[in-house]
C-alpha cells in the first residue's frame, strides 16, 4: 500500500526536524521542558504570531485541543464547532474525556467553514438548565475540508462569541498550510483567539503540537495541568527540537507551501483530466474528490491508500514529502478510473 | 548546571535508539500505530517477557500508569501502592484524573518496597460504603528508592491480591534496571501481573512507554481508549522505532547494566570515602544519600543537580550515559563536603 | 400560571406516598439505606418485575440514568439512544459527566421509538479507533413522545444488541404509564434489560428513582458508587417510604392509569373539536399537538404552562392529579384558539 | 438496635419540617426549583447569614461539598482540609469524582480543627509541576469531632488562604449546632468564605443541603452544573419545604440547641460517673469517648448503635429528637461497662 496521500501523518520528519533532533541528543538536559531548546522553540512561535503568549508543547493534537477546550468550558457547558471538525469526529470523544463531559455543538457550513448565521442562531438559543450552553467557539485553520478562512470570515465568527465573553480556540494542526495559503499568522491574537494549537506533526515534525495561550490567565498552573494529563515530556528537548528545527529553518513554511502546491497540481489534474468532481475548493494541502464507491475501491486495490469522508468524498492529502512525479502517477490512476 | 545525576531523564537517547529513529524516517508509513516498526517492537517485548500480551505504546509513564490503573479500578475504588510510588507522589494526581477520582491508598515499607503486613492489613479492612475499597495493587520495579523486589517478595504481595480477584499493575519505568540487577522478566506474567508498564524513556529511548496487557480482556477497545486519552501517536513509528532500536540491539539491557554499575561505583565511593550514609540499598541505578541541607546546597552550587526526596535523602541517578570519570568527579565533590 | 399540564413533575405526591412518608418519620432508623422501609420497597419492585435484582434508590432520574449508563459503557465507548431521549436532550450532558466523556449516538425513529433499521446500521458501522463505538443501548418506556413500545418491538431492538455482548438500559421514568397502557413489567428482565430505572417521581412519589440491576455483576460495590456520586440518602427511609406507599397501595399503577385516561380524554377533545393535529399517537400520559407559535403563545398567556418540543409540537402531560374538569377546561381553551 | 446516638441522620424530620412538607404538597408547582417555596427558603438562609448570596438546594452533603469544591479547584489542584474532615474520610472520594481527580491535602490539628501552623506550612510548600498545589481551603463547622471554631480561629485560617487568592469552602452539615453553640452566622460571609454548605438533613430536615455562593461569580450557570450532576430536584418544593419549615419556625436553631444540650448532659454523665475519658471537648452535639474495644462491643450488644472513629474513640451523636431519659439510660449503660 502506498500512503503518499493517505494523510499528512504518513510522511516522515523533514530533514530540518531530524537534524535538530540529532543535535539535541548531545549531552544532558534538564527534564520536563525546562531546557533551552524548548525555550527557543517557544520564541520562534511567538515571533511568527507577533504576540506574547504562554506556550507549552504536548504529544498529540487530540490532547492539545482537548486540554485547550477544558480551559474554556466547564463540564456543564459546550463548545461550538463545525460538525466535521476534528474535535467532533476524529478524537474519540476526547474533549468530553478531558473536560469531564463537556458538550460539543456541531454547526453546519460549506467546506468545513462554520456558517455565520448558524453560529449566531446557536448563540441566540435561550439558555435552559437542562442543556449545555455554549462557552466557547472552536475553529480550525486550515479546515478539515482543506479550505482556508479569510481574516474577515474569522472576524465575523469570533466577534459575536467574544461579545458574549466566551472563549475562542483555534485548531491549527494544519496552520502551516493556511499560512502558506496566505493567512496572516500575526492576526490570530488580534482577532481574539484565546488558545491556539500550533501544529507540528503534520508540518513534518515529530508528534508535537504547541498550546499557545494568548490569554495568559489560562496558563495558571498549566504545567500541573499537563503533567496530570500525561502530556509532559520527561525528555522535553526531544519533543521540541524537531519543532525548533522546522521553525528556525523555515521548513515549517516551506514544507507546507510545497504540500499546497502539490495539492493544487493534483486538484488541477483531476479537475481537468478526469470526470470526477472536486468536492471542495482546494486552498491548502487536501483534495476531496466525489468518486463512486467502485472507483474508490479500485484505487485502493491499485495500492493507493485514501479514505472516504463524512461528506461522501474521497480525500487525498499532500505533505512536505509529496513528490511531483507521484502526484502525476496518482492523477493517471484516477483518470484511468473515471 | 550538570544534570548527569539529576534524573535518568536528563540523558539523551542511546545511539541504537537514535539510529533506529533515523532509519524509521524513510518514506511513508501507516499512521496511528498500524506500522511494521510498532509491530516488531511489540514482538521484542513479548519475547523478553516470554508471554503473550496485547501491547500499546504511549508517550509518558504518567499516562501509561494512569491508563493501566483505570483499567483495574472504578472511580469508587482505590489502588494500593507504596506511599512513595511515582503514582502517589510524582504524577500530579493523574490516576485520579484518568480514573475520574479513583483513590490511592499509600502503604508503608522500607526502601520503596511495600511491607507485606501492611498490604494484608489494608486488604482486610472491612468494606464500608463511604470509603473507596481497594481493587488493585500497584507495584514498582525497580522501586522509587532504587531497590529491586525479589520474585519471592512479589509473589507474597501479589498472591493475596489476586486471591481477592483484584488486579495487579507493575510500573516498570526502570524495569531495565531491575532486569540488569537480575530480576527475571519472564516471571512477570507468571506472578500474575495484569498490566505492565514497560519503560523506554529512562532506558535511553524517546518518550515512549509500552502498556503490556497480559490480561487481554483489558485490551478491549484499547485503541479507542488511548486515542481518547490523547496517547495515540499519529506518527507511531517515531514513538516505537527508538524502543525497537534499544531492544533489537540489547542496548535496553546493556545501558541499564551500565547505569547500575555506575550507581554501584558511586555508592561505594560515597560509602567508603565520605562520612555520609546511604539511605537505601543500591540495587539498581539510583543512590540515595543522607546529607545535611547545607552539603546538598553546596553540591548544587558546585553545579551538580540533585534532588532531595520525601524520605529526606538526596538522590543521584545513573543512566546508560553516565561516565565513570564523572562518577569519580562527583564522588570527589561529595567527599569534599563530608 | 397553571402547571396542570406543564409536566408530570408539577403535581404533588399522591396521598399514599405522603402517608407512607409521615408514617416513616416515627422514631429512629439506620442511616444510608440500611433500613427496613428501603428493603420492603425493593421487594415490591422485584415482585412487580417478577425477577431477582439488586435495587438501589437515588434522588433523580438524571443521576439514575447516568449512573446506569456508566455501568455499561467506558468513557471511550458510546450509548445508542433515540435522539430525542431524555439522556440525549434533557440532562445537560449528565451521561458524559458521570461517564467521563462517554458518548451518545442519537438514533432516529417515529414518535420517540428507535427505528430498528437505524439501530442495526449503527451496530454495523465498522469500528475505528477515532470514534466511540457503541457499548450499550438505552431505551425509554413509555417514550419521550408518549408512545409505548410493544414487547415485540423491544425484542427486535434488544436482540441484536445483546448478540454483540452490549448492555441494555431502560429509562422507566414513566414506566408506570407504560404498565397502565398494558406493557407487561415481568418481560423487562426476560427481554434482556441489564439495568432499569424504575420511576417514582413522575408516578406521584418524592424525587426517588430506583436503579434495578438485573445483571447483579453490575452491582459490585454499588453502594460505594452511589455514595461517591452524591446519591446516597443519609435518611434513606424518606427516599423510599413514598415509593413504598405508592407500591403497596397500587397507587403507582392507579395514578398512572388515571393519567393515561386523562391524556386520552385530552387527545380526543383536541382531535375531535380543534383544528390542531396530534403529533404522536397518545398511548401513555402525554399529548403532543401541532400548534402554531401564536396559538402556543396565546395559550401561555391564558395561563396554561406548556412547552414546545424539539419536533416542533407542544406537549401536554397528565398525571395522577389531573382533574377531568381541568382537562375539559384546557380543551375549551385550545379549541378556542384553533 | 437503638440508633438514638448512632448519627444525627438516624432521627426523623422535625415536626415543623414535616408540616411544611405536607403543606407544600397542595396543588401544582413549577418544577426544577423555580417555585415559591424554594425562593422563600433561600431568603430565610440569606437573612440568617446577613449576606447576599446565590443559593441552590441539593440532595446530599456529599454532593454539596464536592460540587462546591469543584467550583474552587481545578483537577490539577488540591483542597486543603483537616485529615479527618468528612470530605477526606467519609465521601468515598466524591471530591475527586466531581472534580475529576482534584486532590485533597490532609492537615493535622487537635479535635478536628486545622492547626494554623500546619496550614501555613502547606501554603508555603514550593510549587512543583508533579504535585497538585492547593487552590482552596475546606473548613467544617462544627467539626467532625464536635468542636466549634471561634471566629478568631477561622480568621487566622482563612486570611493566609485568601491572601493567596485561593477559595474557601465551609462544610456546614452541622452549622445549626455551631450556631446553637454561639457561633455567629453573620460572620461567615465577612470572614471570606466563598461557598458555604448550609446543612438541613442533620438539623431535622429531609435530605436537603443548601449551596450558598457568597462569591456570585461561582454561580455562573450553576443550574446547568447541578442538573448535570444529578442534583436538580424535579419536584423542588419537596426538597425545600422541610428546610423552609425548619427555618421559619426556628426549629433549625431550637433542634440544634436541644441536641447540644443533650450532648452536654451525656458528656457530663460519662465524665463524672464513668472511668472513660472524653476524647474531645464537647462543644456541639457529639460526644467522643475513649473506650476499650470490649466495652464498645458490649455496648453494641446491649443494643446501642455507636461507631469507632479514626482517632480510636467511640462517637455518640445527639439530635433534635434525643430524649433526656434515653441519654440517662445510655449513661447508665456506659457507666455499667466502665
Amino acid at each position: 500500500m502506498r500512503y503518499d496521500f493517505g494523510s499528512d501523518n504518513t510522511a516522515g520528519m523533514q530533514p530540518a526536524a531530524m537534524q535538530a533532533l540529532i543535535a539535541a541528543n548531545e549531552g544532558y538536559a534538564r527534564a520536563y521542558g525546562a531546557d533551552e531548546i524548548t525555550a527557543r522553540a517557544a520564541d520562534q512561535i511567538r515571533q511568527r504570531l507577533d504576540a506574547d503568549a504562554e506556550i507549552r508543547f504536548v504529544f498529540s493534537g487530540t490532547a492539545a485541543n482537548s486540554i485547550a477546550l477544558s480551559m474554556l468550558a466547564w463540564p456543564h457547558e459546550a463548545v461550538l464547532a463545525h460538525h466535521a471538525a476534528h474535535v467532533c469526529t476524529d478524537e474519540t470523544g476526547a474533549p468530553g474525556f478531558f473536560g469531564q463531559g463537556v458538550g460539543l455543538i456541531g454547526l453546519p457550513g460549506l467546506s468545513g467553514k462554520i456558517e455565520q448565521k448558524a453560529l449566531e442562531a446557536a448563540l441566540e438559543e435561550p439558555e435552559v438548565g437542562h442543556r449545555q450552553p455554549p462557552a466557547a467557539l472552536s475553529l480550525t485553520q486550515s479546515t478539515e475540508y482543506g479550505t482556508v478562512y479569510t481574516e474577515e470570515e474569522l472576524r465575523h465568527l469570533i466577534e459575536p462569541v467574544k461579545a458574549r465573553g466566551y472563549g475562542v480556540h483555534l485548531d491549527g494542526a494544519r496552520l502551516a498550510n493556511a499560512a502558506a495559503a496566505g493567512f496572516d499568522l500575526t492576526q490570530i491574537a488580534r482577532l481574539g483567539v484565546d488558545v491556539l494549537v500550533f501544529g507540528g506533526a503534520k508540518a513534518g515534525g515529530l508528534c508535537t503540537e504547541a498550546i499557545v495561550m494568548f490569554d495568559k490567565s489560562l496558563a495558571r498552573r498549566v504545567d500541573n495541568r499537563l503533567k496530570q494529563a500525561g502530556q509532559t515530556a520527561s525528555k522535553g528537548r526531544f519533543l521540541t527540537a524537531p519543532m525548533l528545527g522546522l521553525l528556525e529553518s523555515n521548513a515549517w513554511e516551506d514544507g507546507a507551501a510545497h504540500a499546497n502546491l502539490m495539492a493544487a497540481r493534483l486538484a488541477e489534474g483531476i479537475a481537468l483530466r478526469s470526470r470526477f468532481v472536486l468536492a471542495h475548493p482546494v486552498e491548502a494541502n487536501a483534495v476531496f474528490v466525489r468518486m463512486p464507491a467502485k472507483a474508490h475501491a479500485r484505487l485502493n486495490e491499485l495500492g493507493w491508500a485514501c479514505y472516504r469522508f463524512d461528506d461522501g468524498s474521497v480525500r487525498f492529502v499532500c505533505s512536505w514529502a509529496t513528490e511531483e512525479a507521484v502526484v502525476d502517477e496518482v492523477i493517471e490512476a484516477i483518470v484511468g478510473l473515471s
